[in-house]
Order: structure tokens, then C-alpha cells, then sequence
């Protein structure tokens, strides 16, 4: 019987213990999963950064430490972790990614909210929506989770264009790039999804001036980094009609502070972090199916490499 | 110069004027549209049932009639009509109904309505959904609205059943059919939309023994004809928490009756009978090619055969 340490917070026991038991059972793997094994007798440590094992020293036999999280920023230089270390690399993030940004589009579309906070016997249909086909969607970043954003929102009719610092090509998408791309990917855009990267370079990247460049009325929506949009210049834009909605799902301080003024800005809708999460069932596939590799003299998938970092 | 008289009521005026304009312009072609024509100067009549033209006698040079109505079983019959009568054939409807339907099953599926109706500071992370592939979505009804609406989903990653009452196939669809058909079709569905004609048969066909095949807390939505639902049946469903939402956008009477218990109901969104609505530039476009047509020498598009009434 294999042992298998689980050290992650409590919440993540109660989020993933039946999820890995189950895909023990279905990997024909006999396992004995438990947050309290000895050091010493430990096969394997399934590991956030945020659990309770923090020296690896003691765990002699372990023959991997697979991680909850795809980031490993902050473990991968731990001097006392020499057993090989595996990231979760998780494709049903980008799935989720596609869905929270699909239907948050087709929201703001529709012009949805004016039905469900309209319920009050007011038969509103004076205004249809254009087509998707008429409603032009600027999408800034287009690596992975971007391209498969842009290529959903492609088949359902919405014209694409997809912006990235250096020169992309994605199927289906208008690419444009650098500063000059820039420019010519949000003027005149109507709904603009942010999903690049947190870097020195892509600080408050929609700011006032870029703002002003979108159609009248537009839409902002962040599944991607708090400090992409200058907030300011945001909540101004929306006071004076120049950004219809703004929906945003990340943050500079997470949570976000009760008092913030996004919180009761009527044109401002918060998800708290939600677009891309690591979900339980998947996830505990993952990482079930990479012991199952060990076992069976397979090499592990998604090894960290040390020198590089991840 | 060509003379279009445009008869329907002064909203739709208002509203086709411009696109119509437009595309004349972009067709080349030279016209002079006005609602005031005097009927024996007239080339060709855009036409609505409930404008001001019932009698097409004095209309002794109108080469045709060209509806802006799908249906046209209030004209089909007129005695006086011996002009060639166009129906309205317009592929955008199609596109509004998949957006409409995929809009409001994301919504559902990823519980929107929480986070825009809980802008309250409080930060709700606690609950993801499932991922599209977990929620297997039926829908009754895969003609060809329902056909591309079950294939956008399927795109999406959700696991469609599509049912229609004699055998049907439509690719990436599990497709059933019958009686037997449509309980398998329903037993554990999360998401159902109705998509059927209304007939003697499809009345109440979502009725209290077919909803409680569903899976706990599913949601129901309906772009497709009021009677095709036990309202009562609904209302009781919502009530004991088998069904979490309804949402409605077609109904016995229309506008919905602001006192009916739907629009009061926590769980049941009401829409105006928008899924589907005949956009004023697309259907311009599509007029505008049919009296071009006429004036190069071509057959008219989707002349009505007064034998089979479409």
C-alpha cells in the first residue's frame, strides 16, 4: 500500500479528499491518503505551497512532491527539496477560462442585466442587440487561454482581434501587434477582454488614454491581472458613459476590500477569481495519473526543471 | 427611379428606414421609398400584415409583394393579392437564437446571477462550478434552431442531447426520439431548452411528471413557444427547489400580464420574446437583394406558393 501525504490547508482536504480517493480507486492504485503520515514512510507528497510541510529533508522515500498549483515560484528554491518536483498543468483552466469568457461576453451582448435585474412586470424589447457579427471583441493577450478565448468567440459569429507585445498568429483571429497594434486593436473595439500577463510592461496597460480609444459604451472585462487597469482612470470612464460595464474577476488586493468602489459602482460587476480555477476532479486525475506513471516505471509528466524555474 | 412603397406600422418606420436606404445605395439601385405613394405608381410594396395596405388591386404595376414577416398565413389568402408574394427567409434569426440560448445557458451554468446580484462586498469563492463537459444540457427540439444551438453548446464542451418526436440526426448530438426517447432524454438533464413548434402534441409537454426527471436543481429555458410548459407545474417546481431557474421568454399571452406570478418569482427570469427577433439591417439587405434580383432579370427568393400557403 502506498502512503500519500496531503499538505495543503484544511479547505483543500475537504475540496479534494473524495476526488483523489476516487481516482485511487479507478487507477487501480491501493493508497492510504492522509495529512498525518510519518516523514520517513511517505511515497508521495501532494503539495501546496500554503500547507504545512516546509522542509523536505525528512521525507527519505519519497519518490515525488506534486504540486496543487501550476505556479512554483515559491517552492522551487527550497534548498531541502531534492526529490523531483511535478506542477500541475491543468487544461481544463483553460476551459474554464473559455466559459467564464464566453458567457460574460454574451452578457453584455445580450444586454442581460436588464432583464434580470428587470423583473418587474415591464415588457422591455424596444432594443435588440446587433449580431455577434456586428459587435467587434478585442482581445489583449493571446497565449494560450487568449487564443482559446478568441477562437470561442470566433465560432460564435463575434469578429476577433487578438493583441499581443511581439508578432502571434492565431487561426480565425485579426493579429496585431506592438504599440501601432495596440492602438488599432482597441479603436472602435465594443467589448475588450484582458488576459496578458503581469510584467513591468503591461502595468495599467488600459489606461485613460487608451480608454478613450474604444467605442462609446463599451464593455472592459478582466479574467486576467488587477494591476493591468489603471482603476482611476476606469471608474471615471464609466462615470461619464464612455465604458458601459466593466467586469472584472481580478484585483490588486484579493479579496477585495469591502470598501472599494467597485464594490457599489452600479456599472462595475466582482467575481472573486474565479474565471480559471483549479477544479477538485480534474486536478486530482492529474496527479493521480502521474503516480500511477511512477508505479508503473513511467517518467513523470511536468517535472520542474530547477534552472529554469518551472 | 423605382418606387417602394413601405407599408407597416410607423415603428417599424422608424426602424427599417435607414437600412433599407443603405442597402438600396449599396445595391446601386435608384429608389424613391415612402409610405405615401400613389398605388398605381408603385414597382414593388415592402409589406407588413399589420400596416395600412389590405387591398393590392390598385397596385396594377407592383411587380411584388416583398413581406417582412416569416410568416405570412394572415396574406397567403387575400383575394386581391395577384402580385408575387416573398416571404421573409432570414438566416439571422438562427445566429440570435444560438446567441441568446448559449448566453443564458452559460449564465446558468456558471451562476452569474449570484455575483450580479451580490455586488455587496462579499467575496463568494467558495463554489465553482463544474466544468461544461459535467453539465449535460437536452434539447427538445433539433430542428434547425435547435440543431445549431445544440451544436454552439456542444462546441462549448457540454454534453447535448437533442429529442424531436420522429427519428432525427444532427452530428455531435446524442439524439433520441418517441416517448421512450424523451424520458431518456430528460432523466438527469441540468439545462433543458425548448425548442419545439407548437401543436396539439408538444402542449404542456414539460409537464410536472416530465420535471421531476430532471436533475435536482435544474434549469429550464425557453425560446420557444409558451403552451409547450405547465406553467403550474413549473411554478410548483421552483417552489420545492427541483428546478433552480427559469428562464422565459415566451408565454400564453404576450406582453406577459404584469400581475402573472412569473414576473414576481425569484427563480424565473422573464424575457420579452427576444431570443429570436428579425434584425431591421439583415432583413433590409435581404429585401433589397430580392427587388435587385427583380430588376436584373432573376427570379425572386422564396416566392410564396399560394397552394401550400408558404
Amino acid at each position: 500500500m502506498l502512503k500519500v501525504l496531503f499538505s495543503a490547508r484544511p479547505k483543500a482536504w475537504d475540496e479534494y479528499h473524495a476526488p483523489l480517493e476516487a481516482a485511487f480507486a479507478a487507477a487501480n492504485l491501493d493508497v492510504d491518503l492522509s495529512r498525518h503520515h510519518p516523514p520517513g514512510e511517505i511515497d508521495y507528497i501532494i503539495f501546496a505551497p500554503n500547507g504545512p510541510v516546509t522542509d523536505f529533508a525528512p521525507y527519505t522515500r519519497t519518490k515525488a512532491v506534486l504540486s496543487l498549483w501550476a505556479g512554483v515560484e515559491t517552492v522551487v528554491d527550497n534548498p531541502t527539496l531534492t526529490q523531483p518536483l511535478c506542477r500541475l498543468v491543468d487544461t481544463s483552466l483553460t476551459q474554464g477560462m473559455v466559459e467564464w469568457v464566453t458567457g460574460h461576453v454574451l452578457r453584455h451582448h445580450l444586454g442581460m442585466d436588464a432583464h434580470i435585474h428587470g423583473q418587474d412586470g415591464i415588457w422591455r424589447d424596444q432594443v435588440s442587440p446587433p449580431l455577434a457579427t456586428k459587435r467587434p471583441v478585442t482581445i489583449l493577450g493571446i497565449g494560450a487561454l487568449g487564443a482559446a478565448c478568441g477562437q470561442a468567440l470566433r465560432d460564435l459569429g463575434f469578429p476577433v482581434t487578438g493583441w499581443s507585445r511581439s508578432a502571434k498568429d492565431v487561426p480565425g483571429l485579426r493579429c496585431l501587434h506592438g504599440d501601432d497594434g495596440l492602438r488599432e486593436a482597441l479603436t472602435g473595439a465594443q467589448i475588450v477582454i484582458l488576459l496578458l500577463p503581469q510584467t513591468p510592461q503591461t502595468a495599467e496597460i488600459l489606461n485613460a488614454e487608451r480608454l478613450a480609444l474604444l467605442a462609446k459604451g463599451a464593455f472592459v472585462i478582466n479574467p486576467g491581472r488587477g494591476p493591468l487597469i489603471d482603476d482611476a482612470a476606469l471608474l471615471q470612464s464609466l462615470n461619464c458613459g464612455q465604458i458601459a460595464h466593466a467586469t472584472l474577476d481580478v484585483f490588486r488586493i484579493e479579496p477585495l476590500p469591502a470598501d472599494h468602489p467597485f464594490w457599489a459602482h452600479p456599472q462595475v460587476t466582482v467575481t472573486p477569481h474565479i474565471a480559471a480555477t483549479t477544479r477538485a476532479e480534474t486536478a486530482a486525475q492529474i496527479i493521480v495519473d502521474n503516480i500511477r506513471r511512477g508505479e508503473t516505471g513511467h517518467p513523470f509528466l511536468n517535472v520542474v526543471d530547477r534552472g529554469l524555474g518551472y
